[in-house]
């Protein structure tokens, strides 16, 4: 599937011709197959996967088959959040980064386009992406990336959060765009794995007082553990008024989205991180008469460093939302396991 | 109506103990009649009103008697665009004012909240501003202002250019606020003295290309004489794809927001100007797959020395914009002016 | 010698028609004096005084009769760094304010000038500072404020930590110009108490690195008990290429500032506190080739209600700052304290 | 001499494989040499070079041989002001390219490091820039240089001011630095190419008001009647006291710089264009009390698009700074042109 436009000898050790992959054949299928390991370019390194994160985008590509205009019409492997070890390097690459534990950031921007060469790779309108079809993810033995965007982390960083440095960085880059500092005050709308992430970095960046929605009790009972310091029921408390400095969504719920852009002060700003209808109704004349500002994020860029560190000196803590564990084989049991009731996040090991 | 909290003797030249408003009884009716000067803070100047520009909110107070939770449940005087000549100053404004031409800013914040004190006094939840209810506005032979709020003019700028800085002022702000600069690529919704102010502003701030849409084809041909440099029909033309850096809606109609938004490049940014819905359907999932900027603008914040300069140096042509003139006992027909075909901005003149 | 403009009757409780202050006559000659208590002015409140710190700028008045322009030609009272409790309100402020403890902003801008207005009231021309001629300061038993610039302080930040909010807020001030975020690499010069403030402040913003340098091996080990992560000698050890992300000289000592400079990588930015020669020799070809941004602050902007935030949260603790205490009557020992080794901040208490 | 690391077939039309250039062989010591065309990359494109500016920096290489830690201890070609036509272009570029008229921004940065990513590609620090050993310039029948980096030209855009853009690209790097913005009054000190480069960018940046000094009164008057507003004599005439927004120094005088920033008023801009000596004394307590922010410019990043769209809609004026135009041959000329009375810019063009 992976279609590297130019070829070099790997310089690794011992990389097999083939690998073992769980691959989408199409929706709702999924099958292990044995594919050639990807060959590298020159600029990339070939990791051998240790863990990857279920996400909700690739939950969504199994049971629809879809995301908007991307549609599974071939064979595509799933997975984006992960880290591993790399096992060889392309020609132009330090040959002395075999063997290092990596982070891995799934996306390879083109790196000569208006965006790119502002500072905004992510916004790249020909960027690659992993699990996002035709690119393939990161449900197999290797993967193939390039080398700048395999990070390095150090011991006390576990194959786990490294690969959970990826939803880390869509919260990290929601507080930067949300322009959380110290002392602000922010209200989150959802307890999920995106709201318990951006609660964390929230805390990070600063924030004094951070208020978290959600209808599930026990998601805002954890969240109120892991980052939050207030919990909010979304029925039947409101945020009207709080006149918070930032408002994060990571429910994708258009009534949650409504209320929680009430809720912001003047010149405060909004920043929706769930995906939900493409079209919502929104409060205009009140983001109007507060000068508020309203925004998404797309991915994130240049993240990885920070997360790593905040991962290193413990002022962020991943670990703690891996609810189910799975081999490589049992991937589409951790696609389903999100779905049941107190599971955060499942994460695939396809060295197992 | 204006009930001063301290009082001063005022310093200035044989002002008499009354005069002439027209005032707003009740929704529809309008009456002239004879009220007290006001009488001066020590902070402010007295204004001999030379000239006022009618604004759609104040058609929308007389036709309505209300504009949201603002409700005319008093008699109130209308009119927040306007320029004059300073009568009398208050006792710690300095006598060599009186006899200056000046244009009003026809706010006054509490200058002591947080808002006020990061340079954002226009979102001051204490504010007063001119002919919102209770604070009563121009159409009257005099007016008081803190004298910071009340900007000398040179002799190049007309009466009638003075008053319509108020305008001009939104259409700067939201410049500012869209980030328009030397080589930006703007899209403007609405030809009416809003949407042709901001062309112009754009123009200023450096914009090259400056795309302004409208239904009435006399209204786009008048925008490409004075600012816009490229016309489209709101109905036959597509603004798709345009890529845009900046949007600035100035005309308050839920389709233009919406296509206006969607002709928008990554990382560009939205500006909602005109008032329409309090709740409009958006493109969220664009806005967040461009990580688009959206915000509003609610009236300005030092924006009158930029004004006065952009008039003076012949960079900005508001004169242009004048297609009424009334006397003061006219001025509810000048209300009733706006509708007319043609007609772009009336102007009233209380000293006539 | 505070002359206010205007008068209105304090409401209050039982404050005496005198007070006791501790006055600079001139250069070297402080002196006990019993002085009218200020009158209020409508928008201030009268506030008795706590705590006072003393300041390097207290002690260069009193050694030296002057700073720069500012001449100590009329006796003066010293102190700028203060907290105390509400003893009556001027006729515009809430009596309910009345017994509040507060932390006390020690400046008066005139809210009116471009400089105020665009939220920068620190560059205000027409400010008034405590302890700067002719303004008097806080060695005595009461002063007046604006009742905005007085802040309520919770029960769990004493009157030491409150009055040393001061200091804390050059601090923060120093880190909020120097973009500190999440994982900045920071360098400080200086471990004196703003060196130390600026570590703890360096911190509270998220830096990940922080190196202090001093020639003081007892204040080196101080700072990294509070808020340092790496402590450099300054004779012994060299700063060149740890390209960090910020420089903050708090030592005033043109060596550090150039050697500190040449410590920054690209893009970073140096933010000069410390007082030091009007006129240095900086690198500025290495300024250049990396645009670095260099700056210093004055005083500070809108930063007590962090400071406030931050000490009672526990993320800064002033307490461990002071080494030295003093009743009213011994403030010229206090101002003498400085000097001695080991002593970081005397604090006298005007009520004792 | 240019030594690309990788090779693919030029898809372009008629390159002769041999072309003359103009080396600087040490020292002093120019002579037209026969070198092979350089062979390009997959992402390059060949240009015949039509027009080169001459740069005091290629002066200062010709004179002494080095520029700080670069030397010249090997032939190198001079020139990276410069304009031409697409000979041919790498395996991964468009062939419909060939043919077009392009300006050359004539950096090749990593594209992989922090500062690559972070949109600041000018602080790169693996980047290579023609004529700044060991890369060679344009002095040249042929270059190459990344497709990106070869902006297309309209027909109004000549080959000299194409050009150009590389000294314009300086000045609007400058004024973006800066903060120039509609109704900015400026400073710039020096009316050399730079200096009058610099007026015309800031007028285009909307500055109301751009004082221009120099010693030479025919400078000034040319200054004066191309971009700046007042004329100052910098022997006779003081800055102090203007308190301007922004200076700008494109003199590298210190004097000049010391003088200039005095000029700068609270939270004004100063941008150090000028290349003089590694260490100048500034006055470090001006700036901190007033909190100026003071940098430089090293090249500039994403420049040319705007700078095309300035020169194309007239809003620069580059031609006029042309004072004498010579043959590949006469480039040693070109070199000592600009140290004669009246002269601005020379111009080579290899082509004749």
């Amino acid at each position: 599937m992976t279609t590297p436009t130019a070829q070099s000898p790997a310089l690794g050790t011992d990389v097999p011709a083939t690998m073992r992959a769980s691959v989408l054949k199409r929706k709702g299928d999924m099958a292990m197959e044995t594919l050639d390991v990807p060959r590298l370019e020159a600029d990339q390194v070939l990791v051998q996967v240790a863990a990857v994160g279920v996400c909700g985008s690739d939950v969504h590509y199994y049971e629809h088959g879809r995301i908007g205009d991307y549609v599974v019409d071939h064979p595509l492997i799933l997975g984006h959040e992960l880290s591993g070890r790399i096992a060889a390097v392309g020609s132009e690459v330090d040959p002395a980064r075999v063997g290092q534990r990596v982070a891995v950031e799934p996306q390879r921007p083109c790196r000569k386009c208006r965006q790119c060469k502002a500072g905004r790779y992510n916004l790249c309108p020909d960027i690659e992406f992993y699990a996002t079809p035709p690119i393939d993810g990161a449900f197999a033995e290797y993967v193939t990336i390039q080398s700048d965007f395999a990070y390095d982390i150090p011991d006390n960083v576990s194959d786990e959060a490294a690969a959970l440095i990826e939803p880390l960085s869509v919260g990290l880059w929601a507080c930067e765009r949300a322009q959380i500092k110290p002392g602000s005050r922010v209200l989150i709308a959802g307890a999920g794995p995106i709201g318990i992430i951006a609660a964390q970095a929230a805390r990070a960046f600063g924030a004094s007082e951070i208020y978290i929605t959600d209808i599930a009790e026990d998601r805002l009972a954890f969240a109120l553990e892991h980052g939050a310091t207030h919990a909010l029921n979304a029925i039947t408390d409101s945020v009207e008024g709080l006149d918070v400095d930032a408002f994060i969504d990571a429910s994708g719920a258009p009534q949650a989205v409504r209320s929680g852009i009430k809720a912001v002060g003047p010149a405060g700003r909004v920043i929706l991180v769930g995906l939900g209808a493409d079209d919502v109704e929104l409060p205009v004349s009140f983001i109007q008469n507060r000068e508020i500002w309203l925004s998404g994020v797309f991915r994130y860029t240049n993240t990885w460093p920070l997360a790593i560190q905040l991962i290193a000196d413990g002022k962020v803590d991943l670990d703690i939302l891996v609810t189910g564990k799975f081999t490589l084989a049992e991937s589409e049991e951790a696609l389903k396991a999100g779905k049941q009731a107190g599971q955060l996040k499942a994460v695939v090991y396809p060295g197992r």
